[in-house]
């Protein structure tokens, strides 16, 4: 069983923006034990449109276009996909229910220009958007299949979940993948590796492939098998035999991140925490919000920019400042001090450092010295890293409330 | 004149990695004065990549392909292109030459497998490879023009630098692209469409189209001229149409975001900012501090997420928030208030909300209802703000840090 993914714009085709869509697909259809033969990107010309679609459509099973369902006069893929299958336009009734009702509890009246998304040629099937105006659409005949999908990219994907996923385990009939990825931080790639070679063997099944982005390295495990219960069997011996010999350097699987396993941690255990950032502008405490619920553990956040918000909110002695500095040990310490006992939380994280890209003095205080601090009862401890002046401004504070978060994570292991 | 790029690689059909040779060759093609029709992507299956290559040859005067040149099994464009144009491989005396060259460099033995690498289809011409072993192939008949290009990004652009800029700057005949993106928000894309919709005509030069991304538009304009200046002319004339239609909605190009486009106004009349944050948990103090400098103008933020921060950080009264509730006008009023008096900045921003997925409580206060207050001297403003409860918690949160922001930002261009 075979896939084709189309993606749609002239943002593409002149590299204005980047395609996200084809490679999320590509990655999904092909756990789902299809193969993938192409993708094809097309500006929004009509006529290449329908080319594309017609040509897609006669090579393989299942079409997956997306892009070019918006309202404007260059979303073209209905007209396209009118054109290909030759059949006409014409206005779905619930569809056009679904959009007067979208607007209606956002309390705005609906632009003329948004009627053409309750169109869809005869014949075809509308795909509800819980997320956006753009209904996707779908065409099936002769055991093929064809969606049509909108570009943004979470609406793509919630309803490639909700349309396309059932249809596409059905396609590939018996054969199955089964899939984890390990997330680890702390560890070097290149360690990482060498402690897993045995796995890594090409050829091998499960497959084990590690990949670093932002500091954390996502181990890949894809186990084949004849059913779904071979394939899940194979998988779980290897996930163990992983998490064993890395240990607690496995922080998470999938969509976790160290702030979400260091928020369900303290949620389980009843503590709290405060955060108190220099270098890191809110990104600690962000982090920790994005979760929901985090309300039952964050408590507040001082972001103190400049020295005299340090001070202020703090109590960082002014005299502390002029003698080490605002990067210093003794600051981070003072930091994280002050805000635990402002806060009354069990815990607090503070950071200061150097993110550049100005404001290095090397040696003592390049580009990427950052000191990070936590605060329990009756004992704070600072970490000093030193993160490169190789890495951008985005790249130190990401590393910084990484680490920040993960020294909060390794604490609460060891509490237990 | 147009271009077709092929993209040829497993892991890029699979998903595993993400291509970023096609967008940075439609870039130059674009700039080039190319119109690029498609890029299509295949795995390493000699007949697909075949396929592509004729069909390509047949619908575009420049087709640029990358990868599948290395020494290895599955690097099969050689073999491809041979069957695609009906001549036979054979060896090239120069190329084999350069490689032998090549490994004596590196004072290596030249290993068996790469023997394919000095190989080309006949009557095809090889491009030389500074950086690699992978020399490209060129193939050039009735005016049509075929490029094998090495997938490893910088030989790739070495390589297209010396062999294909040129032919292509002569095929489009002196003829240039010159292009801008503007940056909207605060008005919706179907609203836009509607204030453009001459500019936006299909087959217009230069052309107009616009994409959404995360609640901002991008405006794309590209002109077409005989020459670099005719281009730039064009260009110059419509970005000056589209900005005196959208007004202050515009607010930056290319790069910019709202908060550094905010900033810098800040910066340039020497005021300050503070931030009190609830819902939006210190993003808007990460995205002001993501800007090199921003101590200039951002002192300090609160991330007051539990009442009893609101109150005793900004002073909010505790029986404001009992009778009005902590998601209220008055409480952002409140805050914005607070953080002002308490940072004696000349702005302050809050925040207060429902971001979601729970905690909403329709019809008074659904998820996605968020009041921002923005605070100066004598006055106070607060919106409220229905973003929707078909929005992302994630989404919902970068809604309304944009859309404080941009109040500030319309603030400071009224009291210029």
């Amino acid at each position: 069983m075979n896939a084709i993914i189309i993606s749609i714009g002239t943002e593409l085709t002149t590299g204005q923006s980047l395609d996200t869509n084809a490679p999320w697909l590509s990655e999904r259809l092909t756990d789902l034990g299809l193969q993938v033969l192409t993708h094809i990107t097309v500006s929004d010309d009509v006529t290449q449109i329908a080319e594309a679609f017609e040509q897609a459509m006669s090579h393989a099973n299942l079409v997956v276009a997306t892009g070019g369902l918006g309202p404007t006069p260059d979303d073209l893929s209905r007209e396209a996909l009118a054109i290909a299958i030759k059949e006409p336009l014409e206005i779905d009734d619930l569809a056009l229910i679904q959009l007067k009702a979208f607007f209606l509890r956002l309390e705005r009246p609906m632009p003329e220009s948004n009627l053409c998304q309750a169109k869809r040629p005869r014949g075809c099937h509308m795909l509800p958007n819980p997320r956006g105006t753009a209904p996707g659409i779908r065409h099936s005949s002769d055991s093929k299949h064809f969606f049509l999908l909108p570009g943004v990219p979470s609406e793509m994907r919630a309803m490639f979940k909700q349309s396309i996923e059932p249809l596409a385990s059905q396609l590939s009939s018996g054969a199955r993948a089964a899939r984890s990825r390990l997330l680890v931080f702390g560890i070097s790639e290149a360690r990482l590796s060498d402690m897993l070679n045995d796995l890594m063997t090409l050829g091998r099944n499960p497959s084990v492939g590690t990949s670093a982005a932002d500091g954390v390295i996502s181990i890949r495990i894809v186990a084949r098998g004849e059913n779904e219960a071979e394939a899940q069997n194979l998988l779980k011996n290897d996930v163990y035999e992983v998490k064993s010999r890395l240990g607690v350097a496995v922080f998470g699987e999938d969509e976790d991140s160290l702030a979400s396993v260091t928020g369900r941690m303290l949620l389980d255990s009843g503590l709290t925490v405060a955060t108190a950032e220099s270098c890191t502008g809110g990104l600690i405490a962000k982090w920790l919000t994005d979760v929901p619920g985090s309300s039952g553990y964050f408590k507040e956040g001082f972001i103190v920019y400049q020295n005299s918000a340090k001070n202020a909110r703090l109590g960082v002695p002014a005299g502390l400042i002029d003698r080490d500095g605002a990067v210093s040990e003794s600051v981070a310490r003072a930091m994280a001090e002050g805000c635990r006992a402002a806060s009354t939380c069990d815990f607090s994280i503070s950071t200061t450092g150097i993110a550049g890209p100005d404001g290095g003095c090397p040696p003592d205080k390049p580009i990427g010295l950052v000191y990070v601090g936590l605060a329990r009862e009756g004992h704070t401890e600072v970490k000093r890293l030193i993160l490169g002046d190789h890495l951008t401004r985005d790249q130190i504070r990401d590393r910084a409330c990484k680490s920040a978060l993960n020294m909060l994570r390794l604490w609460l292991i060891e509490s237990r």
